[in-house]
C-alpha cells in the first residue's frame, strides 16, 4: 500500500495513542492506516501512553471540556487540539434516569438509558466516524468511505461534508428509498453497487488494494483500529455521569461486538487511571433472535461463534459473522455477564415500552438492549437491585417499519358528543 | 373555568413568574391557566421578578447549571428544582460555527447554525413543551393535550410519558403514516378528527370550556402563556455558547410569530440582567412564499397582517393567521432586520446546501431560513461582515419528502472495471 510510508512518518500526531498493538499476538507497529497483524493476522488495537497523567489534574481537564466526545481527547487517539478542528463533534448523549422504566422491570437499584440518538445523525456511529476522521486527517487520505446499510452512511456523509472531505459510500443498489435519501442528502458520492452487502464488502476490499483506492480512508476497514475507539466514549460518559462512578451491570447490543469489546477497554482504562473506584461490573450483550450467532455459542458454552444469516428487523445488528464475537463471549464470562437474544415482536415490544414510560423513541437496536434486559432480569441473570444501564444507540426516525401498526387510538367528528360517544371524556 | 380557583392559589410555585400581563392593555392577573385578557382579549405574558438577581452570582449559577433549558431555571417560570422532576430535559443544543456555508454565502464576520435537531424529539418544540408540562404540573392538570400536525404531537407525547402524564393529542384523521406512527409510539391518547387542521383547533377550544375538559393542560391554548417562554432559552443559549455576547443578526423562522417575539424578548432580558452588553442586534423573520402573511405585510409596509391559505413543503411553518405577526412586524423594524420568503425550491436547495456544507440535515423550515439568509444577503439586508446566527429548528428526516428526489450517483458492477468506467477513479 502506497500509505504504508505514511504509518511511519514522525509527524503523525494523535495525541496518547503510542503504536498499534495486536490483540492476538501483541506485536507492534507504528501507527498507520492498517488493520491486520502482519505477524498473525490478528486485529490491531490502538496502544496509549497515559503514563504523564495525574489522576485529579486529568480529571479537571475532562470535566472543563467540551460538551462532546472531545472532552476525553486525553484518552483518544486524537491530537490534543482536536476539538479546533472541523468534524461532527458527537457524544455527551443523555444518561436518562429511567425510574418508570425501572417501575415496569422491577429494577430498583437504579436503571438509565444511555440515549445516543442524541449524537449529530442520531446514532452511535457518529462517535467512531468522528475517530475515523481524525485519523484520515492525520495520514493525509482526502476521500472518506465505507460499505454500509444505513446508519454509518449518514455519519460518514455529514461528517465529510463538515471537515471538507470527499466522500463516497458504497451502498446495495436497491436499498429502501429513505435510507438513499437520508445517505445522499450530504452531497457526497454515493454509489449503489449491483449485489448484496457480502459483495459491497468484497469490493472496497479490492479498491482498498488498488491504486484507485489511494487516499481513500474506508473508515470500517483500513481505519478500523482508530473508529472502534470511539466507542471507549460510551463508558467514559457513562461514567463520568454517574459521578465518576462504575455502573453494576451494563447492557450492550452487539453487531461486529467491537463496541462492546471497547466500552470494556474503556472502563478498564478509567479504572487503571484512578478516575473510577476499581469494583466489579457486569456486561452482557444483546442480539436479536433472527441474528443471534454470539448468543447461541454464549449458550452452548462455546469460544467460537459460528455465522448464520440474519434475517431480523433490527438490520443495524444484523451481522451473521461478528468479527469480534470471541472477545464478547470472553467479556461477559470473565465479568460475570451473560448475553441473549429476543425475537423481533420482543423487539417491537420493547421499544414501545420504552417510549412509553420514558418518551424516548428508540431504532429497534434499542428494542433489543431494552428487550433483553427485561428477558434477563425475568430469567434472574441481571440482578435487579443493581445500577443498571441499557444503551440505546439509534433513533426511531430511522426505522418507522417495525412500529408501523401503531395508530389512532380512535376517529372521532369534530364535536364533544363524538367525543364522549367514544369513551374519551 | 374550573381552573380559576386554582390561579390565585398561592401555592402555585413558578419561580420568578409573578403574574401574567397583558400584552396589549398591561393588564395583570395572578399565574393561572389562562391566555387572553379579561379586559381587552390581549394576549397574557409571564411578568418576572428579576429584582434580586447579581449579575456575576447568576451567570456563575447558570454555567454551574445542567446541560439542557433548566440551566436558565431563574429566567424561566418553572419552580427552583425543576431538574430534578421528570421531563425531557431539552435545549443545551449545538451552536455549529458554519465556516463552509459561510464561504459559500460570503458571509465573513461569523456565521452558526443554531441546531435544534439535537433536542430529544428532534425540533423545538421540546422547548415549549417542556414549560407548558411544568406549568400543567402546578396547576394541578393530569392529562396533557394539544392539536397538531407534527412536530408538536411527538414532543407532548414524549414529555407526558416520562412525567407520567396521560396525553390526549388531537390530529386531522387523514394525516401521513409516517408522521401518525411518530406521535401514536409513546403510547398517549391520539385522537383522529374527521375534519382539517381548522376543525381540530375549533374543537380543541370547545373542550376546553366543557367539564369534560376539567384538568386538561392544552400546552398551545391554555398553557400558552407558559408554553411560549420555552423560545426564551434559544436567545439565552445563542448567547451563552457565543461567550456571553449578542449576535448581530440572527435569522429566526416565522410560523404563529411566537418564537421570534420571544427571542428578542430573552435578548432584552439578557440586556436588563447586565449578562451581556448592551449594543443593537437585528431580527430577520423567514417565511416560505407558500405562507408568507408576514412577509407580504413587511414589504408592503403594513402593520396588521393578513391571513392566507398555506400551500408550501414548510408544513410546519404554515400557519396562515399567525396570532404574533403584528409584533414581528414591529420587532423587524425596531431592530433593523426584515421579513422575506423562499419559494420552495429554494427551500430544498437550502436544505441540500446546509447538508452539503455542515453535514446538519434541516428540516424544511431549517430550508427557510438558510435560504432567507442566502437571498437577504443577496439583496444587500444583511450584513455579511457582522456575526450571523441562522436557527435550524427540525430534522430532515421528519420531512424527508421533501428531498427524496436526492439519490444514487452512479450505479455499478462489484468490480474494478466497472468503477473506472463510472470515471469515479
Amino acid at each position: 500500500m502506497q500509505t504504508a510510508e505514511t504509518a511511519t512518518n514522525p509527524t503523525v500526531d494523535l495525541g496518547p495513542a503510542a503504536a498499534l498493538s495486536c490483540r492476538e499476538c501483541g506485536h507492534r507497529v507504528p501507527l498507520g492506516p492498517v488493520f491486520a497483524c502482519e505477524e498473525c493476522f490478528g486485529p490491531l488495537e490502538i496502544a496509549y501512553d497515559f503514563s504523564a497523567y495525574d489522576t485529579e489534574e486529568l480529571r479537571k481537564r475532562i470535566e472543563a471540556g467540551p460538551a462532546n466526545i472531545w472532552r476525553y481527547a486525553p484518552l483518544l487517539p486524537v491530537p490534543a487540539d482536536v476539538a479546533e478542528k472541523p468534524n461532527i463533534n458527537p457524544g455527551w448523549t443523555k444518561l436518562v434516569r429511567a425510574d418508570n422504566l425501572a417501575r415496569e422491570l422491577g429494577v430498583t437499584g437504579g436503571l438509565y438509558v444511555k440515549d445516543d440518538s442524541g449524537n449529530p445523525t442520531h446514532s452511535f456511529k457518529d462517535r467512531v466516524v468522528a475517530q475515523a476522521l481524525e485519523a484520515a486527517r492525520a495520514f493525509g487520505f482526502t476521500t472518506l468511505s465505507c460499505s454500509s446499510t444505513g446508519n454509518l452512511a449518514g455519519a460518514v456523509g455529514a461528517a465529510a461534508a463538515r471537515a471538507g472531505f470527499r466522500s463516497c459510500v458504497f451502498i446495495p443498489h436497491d436499498l429502501e428509498q429513505g435510507k438513499v435519501v437520508m445517505a445522499a442528502v450530504y452531497g457526497g458520492e454515493l454509489i449503489g453497487i449491483e449485489g448484496n452487502y457480502d459483495d459491497v464488502n468484497r469490493f472496497c476490499s479490492e479498491l482498498i488494494g488498488d491504486p484507485a483506492g489511494e487516499g481513500w480512508g474506508f473508515v470500517n476497514v483500513n481505519l478500523r483500529p482508530y473508529y472502534a475507539e470511539g466507542s471507549k466514549t460510551l463508558a467514559y460518559e457513562i461514567c463520568e455521569q454517574l459521578g465518576w462512578r462504575l455502573p453494576d451491570q451494563l447492557v450492550v447490543p452487539i453487531a461486529s461486538g467491537s463496541q462492546l469489546t471497547k466500552i470494556d477497554k474503556g472502563l478498564q482504562e478509567l479504572i487503571k487511571l484512578g478516575l473510577v473506584e476499581d469494583r466489579p461490573y457486569k456486561i452482557f450483550g444483546a442480539q436479536a433472535e433472527g441474528c443471534s450467532p454470539v448468543s447461541v455459542a454464549y449458550k452452548a458454552g462455546h469460544d467460537v461463534v459460528r455465522p448464520q444469516k440474519p434475517n431480523t428487523i433490527a438490520k443495524s445488528l444484523a451481522i451473521g459473522n461478528p468479527a469480534d464475537g470471541p472477545y464478547v463471549l470472553d467479556i461477559a464470562r470473565r465479568t460475570g455477564g451473560a448475553v441473549d437474544d429476543v425475537t423481533d415482536e420482543q423487539v417491537v415490544d420493547a421499544i414501545k415500552l420504552l417510549a412509553r414510560t420514558e418518551g424516548i423513541f428508540a431504532e429497534t437496536a434499542g428494542g433489543v438492549t431494552v428487550g433483553v434486559t427485561k428477558k434477563l432480569i425475568d430469567a434472574g441473570l441481571l440482578d435487579p437491585s443493581l445500577t443498571t444501564v441499557v444503551l440505546n444507540t439509534g433513533d426511531g426516525l430511522k426505522t418507522l417499519d417495525a412500529v408501523a401498526g401503531t395508530g389512532l387510538t380512535a376517529t372521532i367528528r369534530p364535536n364533544l358528543d363524538s367525543f364522549r360517544e367514544a369513551g374519551l371524556a
